[in-house]
């Protein structure tokens, strides 16, 4: 069930303070009197609050997520908020500016992976949480479980950062420019102040076309694809279309119509901006301040966040001493892996958890 | 130097005849009275006639041909032309359609890779050449080369396809979909009809934005920009830029400036539609036609043309005991090595090329 509060304030790394910050999460299961079960999600770039959801709408992770599933809501307290700068309940560009009583548009502040982080820190506090037991994320949610590692390294016990990196790579950073290029020249982009119109549709459609086809592997597109045409129709007429341009448009339009444009530029930019070590003295140095055990899993041929580049991560963990286990998982479907592949994700986390969970929390009786 | 001819007229596969085609093409080198050492070189997507040039404005690929080069033009006689659907020379989308005196704009018709090597054929007759000692072509060319053995295999000696494949792979499909629906959402492609307006430039730039992304390697963007800021901008500033941005986008205006957006759209359907098993009973049975020796060059991580399409089709030549040779080159740049690597491609080439040469004609006097 999504629910809603209100952080009265928050101040972000650009130096602008937002005020009345709503934000909107989901949580599943019990809190424990102790509250020590609780596990915090964090979702990627088009996700939203609704992770686990519920039988009319399942979440996006409610293969890894739920009653007796790997991450076992009978036991743990799972809490999912939509980010900042997101369109699904959180505060973000298309809000009300509650100075002006217009939305925010382009006069949006610049957010943060960290201000992302502190936010979801705040609604924790809110709860009533001094301590998670984990917090789990992949892809843009795996880059926020990175940072509160590093930002509050003794709020988590675990941390589970999937498909992901402690620093967004120079092809991930030039594939987002192309989807923002598309946006931003979309005429109807209106230097971000399209409201209530809906806005650049065409350039968030492309932008989400290219985003697909990163998510993905050309081993999939040519399986599941191929060469394949629509209608059967004569590849030499210039309105031909092949199964795949038909499958890439179709998913772009459907995320204009449950996504903002706006909300997809800021979250691009926070994500370019991610890295661990910014201001820090480097990735090794802010990995330093890290007291979680660390889950780290990588996915095969994930043109976004390479195996390679999460190695690296886990080898500075382990040169620093940190417990870390690293898991590199095969998958056809390669960056999207962690939104599908659960029967290969799912008991890598399952153990992981598992395995700390005895020595940090008692279960409690109702749940056992 | 580039040289213009007119072929009266030419039966596209879609059905429709195009009349008074014009042809640009180039020659470097003296064709021998034999008329036994001729090379044609075919050009990939963005390319031209201009292949090998002079010492103001070199070729894209002077670094291969030239006089003492791999293909040493004291010996052969080159010959490159403008694709048919181009735009530096020979009949396109911007050309005048001689029926109503306007450019074809959207009017033209589709046209293919196996329309663009008839046209070839065409000119390379009216150049008195019966048979080409060899066909080279990369990427787009590459396709073209292929198609040249299999459509006229008595026409070559040697075909050389490099950094290709014989029929374009679902994710190329993909790509181009995005640069295509790049430059169809910009207004100012009015379908087609732009002239002589600059048309859709922002389209047009964003798909070379994407295109280069897809010609080089995460390795080498990683390596040469990696996250480093233009301007040392803060990144957590909105314009704050990424050198690997400014590269991207500068690459987008600079096609911009020499390159027309229905061309661009025409020459994607072509490629797209490249499939040399394509109503011939499939690609094997396609290769069987084939009577040149092939040399066949792949090269790493080439997210367009992958080493294993490649490898395949030289696997079914072998099985069809054709004569071939297949070489994989290591290149941290990705399918753009065809136009880069000239020291790890050249040698391949020149050996292919010379092991042959004295068993099929005899050298002129003058360039001994």
């Amino acid at each position: 069930m999504i629910q809603k509060m209100v952080i009265d304030e928050i101040k972000l790394e650009c130096g602008d303070t937002l005020r009345q910050v709503e934000v909107a999460f989901e949580t599943s299961g019990t809190l424990n009197e102790e509250k020590t079960n609780a596990i915090l999600v964090c979702h990627a770039l088009t996700g939203d609050a609704c992770a686990v959801g519920d039988e009319e709408q399942p979440g996006w992770w409610e293969g890894l997520i739920g009653p007796g599933r790997y991450i076992d809501t009978n036991k743990y307290f799972v809490v999912t908020s939509n980010v900042l700068g997101g369109c699904s309940g959180t505060t973000g560009p298309a809000s009300l500016n509650p100075e002006t009583g217009r939305p925010y548009g382009a006069d949006f502040p610049v957010v943060t992976i960290r201000d992302m982080v502190q936010l979801q820190y705040l609604m924790v506090k809110r709860l009533g949480i001094d301590k998670l037991f984990a917090v789990v994320g992949g892809s843009m949610g795996g880059m926020q479980a990175y940072e509160w590692a590093v930002m509050y390294p003794e709020m988590m016990h675990l941390v589970l950062p999937i498909a992901t990196s402690a620093r967004l790579s120079a092809i991930a950073i030039a594939y987002n420019d192309v989807g923002r290029q598309a946006i931003l020249s979309d005429p109807e982009w209106k230097r971000g102040h399209y409201y209530p119109g809906k806005g650049p549709v065409n350039g968030l459609s492309i932008a989400r076309m290219l985003g697909m086809i990163t998510y993905r592997t050309a081993d999939l597109f040519e399986y599941r694809f191929g060469r394949r045409l629509k209608d059967e129709r004569d590849v030499t007429q210039f309105d031909s279309t092949f199964n795949i341009e038909s499958y890439l448009r179709y998913q772009g339009q459907k995320l204009v119509e449950r996504f903002d444009a706006n909300s997809y530029l800021y979250l691009l930019k926070a994500m370019d901006s991610h890295d661990i070590g910014r201001g820090r003295g480097g990735i090794k140095a802010a990995l330093e301040r890290i007291q979680a055990r660390v889950l780290s899993i990588a996915i095969s041929n994930d043109l976004l966040y390479p195996a390679d580049h999460q190695e690296e991560v886990v080898e500075m963990l382990k040169a620093s001493h940190k417990e870390v286990e690293y898991h590199f998982v095969e998958s056809i479907y390669g960056h999207d892996g962690f939104l599908v592949e659960f029967v290969k994700i799912g008991p890598l986390v399952e153990q992981f958890i598992e395995k700390y969970n005895t020595g940090i929390f008692k279960q409690s009786a109702a749940s056992r």
